[in-house]
């Protein structure tokens, strides 16, 4: 019995997120009817991170147990040829038994992309949040320092389970402009619940004069969902990567 | 009578080009439908650039007449309440009853947008062409210095009539790179029926190492399709504007 980690990339447009569910088609689901089908064994999955409805990958991590004889470095090849074209294999490797995506150290980072322009780009609409108000990125960026470090993240948790320790550590979180494209870069030992995207909704705030940078500061010290601004959409949500320790 | 101009963009992915046609949707009747709506009159649109299937544009142009009493600038706004998400009217201005989208002089730039890494991102899949091989970027742009100019372009036309004269006049070709991202960006007094794709398509054979830099020269001048590359894939391609002399 072989534990394969799979590096995996999605457009989540077509996807009612990655966990399986009876209302439509899941990411997870169809890996494990792909792998199932390649195998011809009785597959499941286990994701390192539950993306949700419309939110995007570039580097999600899924493992599984295989007898199969196909190579580790060879399954994600195979893989491909069986995936639509919107799920796609970056990398398959062997790695140890007791490795667990969710349970190892890990440093997650994600994007939030903006477009902040008079007019939407329709190119642009299934990855991207459009913001017609002309954002104050330096702001922005003032706000975010107070983000970083570890913190009590309640109030940038959309409740699922009350039992949550809601303490993480945000390493860095910087707002990068590039034409009328602005990026939210956040990496961290792990989120809560549509954190990344409340934050991203609460930066908007503040580009848009709603909260003085100050009142993020007063927004964490809360912890409490209430204080924060709204949950941003999910298209503009980019899981870019995992790195383990 | 008033003649209105549009500045419009869309994502290409779901229509058949823009011109209509019997086979399926395109951006052109979408327009004539929702304005004729909005109008209460019998709309046709005139377009500058018919896009092919699965191009995109963020400035195509295309005017109409009608007794409206809508305020010019304010069409936009009424008819983007009408468009499906994927078409977008970024700008509605009256123009002279001679105008003509197509008979007047104008530059017309246009993006191809190529990923270029070793495995494809599905993020970018409708916008982006995907090539695995290493491209050499230099190369590539030494190609492109020979395609500036005026000069008859034969070599790049996929014929659909053979009474076109095939001179034009390219401004620009730059070619761009960032992280795994190669931008073309052409500007031109026109193009010929997938000149943009056949110039992408060869520059890529030469980023590959298939054509010297030089040898894009010979192809120019030998006046005939067979001596150049393939005609890239449609979803590479923006029609980024078109400005009017």
């Amino acid at each position: 019995m072989k534990k394969i980690k799979l590096t995996v990339a999605y457009d989540g447009t077509n996807y009612c997120g990655w966990q399986i569910q009876p209302n439509g088609i899941t990411i997870e689901e169809v890996l494990n009817r792909k792998l199932s089908k390649l195998t011809g064994e009785d597959i499941t999955v286990i994701g390192a991170s539950r993306t949700d409805s419309g939110v995007h990958a570039l580097g999600n991590v899924a493992v599984f147990d295989t007898e199969t004889s196909i190579p580790p470095d060879r399954i994600s090849y195979a893989l491909n040829q069986q995936l639509p074209e919107d799920i796609v294999i970056v990398k398959s490797e062997e790695v140890p038994q007791d490795w667990h995506p969710r349970y190892c150290n890990s440093i997650k980072t994600y994007e939030y992309r903006i477009q902040n322009s008079k007019v939407p780009d329709p190119t642009r609409r299934l990855t991207h949040y459009f913001v017609s108000f002309d954002l104050d990125v330096e702001a922005m960026k003032q706000a975010a320092e107070y983000l970083v470090g570890e913190h009590d993240y309640a109030s940038f948790c959309n409740v699922r389970t009350n039992v949550e320790d809601t303490i993480r550590t945000i390493y860095s979180l910087d707002i990068m402009k590039q034409r009328d494209e602005i990026t939210i870069r956040i990496q961290g030992n792990g989120f809560l619940y549509n954190m990344v995207r409340i934050i991203a909704g609460t930066l908007v705030r503040v580009g848009r004069g709603f909260y003085t940078p100050e009142q993020v500061k007063e927004i964490l010290e809360a912890k409490n969902r209430q204080a924060a601004g709204v949950t941003a959409p999910p298209q503009g949500l980019f899981l870019m990567g995992i790195e383990y320790r």
